[in-house]
């Protein structure tokens, strides 16, 4: 069995890629990194969604010297729906988990890295769009034992041209448990509903014609799970 | 004064590195990393040059879940000039370096990163090779704040193309204090003298006909200061 490591985050899209990765007969393993976020709620959710779906997942600590972004910077406030990239961006975030993700295939040998970066239900950052994962296929070329020796390790990114709406249903169709997934920006008892995570999320169960279970089940009244 | 974001490793290659980014007028920010690496001979090493420097040194640590090689494994021995790449290979572990350094250089607004990396007098690992780093500048493009905006950082290679011999003669001349750096492998009281990283050292002060103050040192003769 191929083997695949998937980059978790405990929201939806890499939810859904993770079952992606997983209905294409990949054996997944996962990576989340602990890094100083705001909020462990979306460790928790990872670590739920990756139980339930029976891989193993493996937590990577980074004690980061800096901050330079609000996801990391309590005094910062989260910034609501700002043209331009928002201060959410963390300098270099995906270079670094996917160059760790890197790390983790070429050990245990796994033929390709599962990412859910989203280019159109976005907020801007510029390591989500298509032109960066397209430079970085060519540093594992270049700059890997696996490269060196003509064994690829791919970068595949299956949500990357995708509305929130889609994946949402392909989610649904796969059995993603929606309900213990993340987006919110802050780590309250419930989601927000403010921040650019939580807007693009409702906008997209709005347009798939689904109730988001997350906010669903509270109200007794989860309409996913009907589809 | 132009920041530049150097990395350190307790080496030769990474302290000359440091001095010639000085010699350039960079106001240096030096990184290294505490990542389960066999000893921390190379650490100490590293905060040593930076203090005789007079630049800010950022330890990051990183827990990282999987082995790989052998220094990072005490299980596995230091190989000894094995044809091609040796099991001292690190997965990743440059791409690493340069995905926090990147985040260090658009978090402070550095203008440049510094590497030591050198393709002649090496163990053959394929992250020290040109054609990785000119991958890796394509990136920052694509996947950066900065680069969004036009604003390059730069990745500079000094030592690419250069000869042992060459860097230990360009440290000299710029006072890079060598009886402080460490190559060895292996973490004992003095180098080992037989491990790859002590071979190429050896080689290149006897090719520049230049004592190593490091051992020299504890000969009470230094020939680096005469010169």
């Amino acid at each position: 069995m191929r083997k695949a490591v998937v980059l978790l985050s405990g929201g939806l899209d890499s939810a859904t890629t993770l079952y992606i990765a997983r209905s294409q007969g990949f054996r997944c393993f996962c990576l989340i990194f602990d890094y100083g976020q705001r909020h462990r709620r979306e460790i928790k959710a990872a670590q739920r969604i990756a139980q339930i779906a029976n891989c193993k997942l493996q937590i990577v600590k980074i004690a980061l010297p800096w901050k330079g972004s609000s996801l990391l910077d309590k005094k910062i406030n989260i910034p609501l729906r700002v043209k331009g990239i928002p201060s959410t961006y963390v300098p270099a975030r995906n270079i670094i988990f996917l160059s760790f993700a890197l790390s983790y295939a070429e050990t245990i040998n796994a033929r390709a890295i599962f990412i859910g970066a989203n280019a159109l239900d976005f907020s801007g950052y510029p390591d989500c769009r298509p032109e960066f994962y397209r430079a970085f296929r060519k540093i594992i070329d270049s700059g890997t034992k696996s490269g060196a020796k003509g064994k690829k390790i791919q970068i595949l990114t299956p949500l990357i041209k995708k509305k929130k709406a889609q994946i949402i249903k392909t989610g649904v169709r796969l059995g993603v448990p929606f309900e213990f997934t993340w987006s919110c920006y802050r780590g309250g008892i419930r989601p927000c509903e403010k921040c650019d995570s939580c807007y693009f999320r409702a906008k997209g169960f709005r347009e798939a014609g689904i109730k988001d279970p997350l906010l669903a089940e509270r109200q007794g009244d989860c309409s996913c799970k009907k589809i």
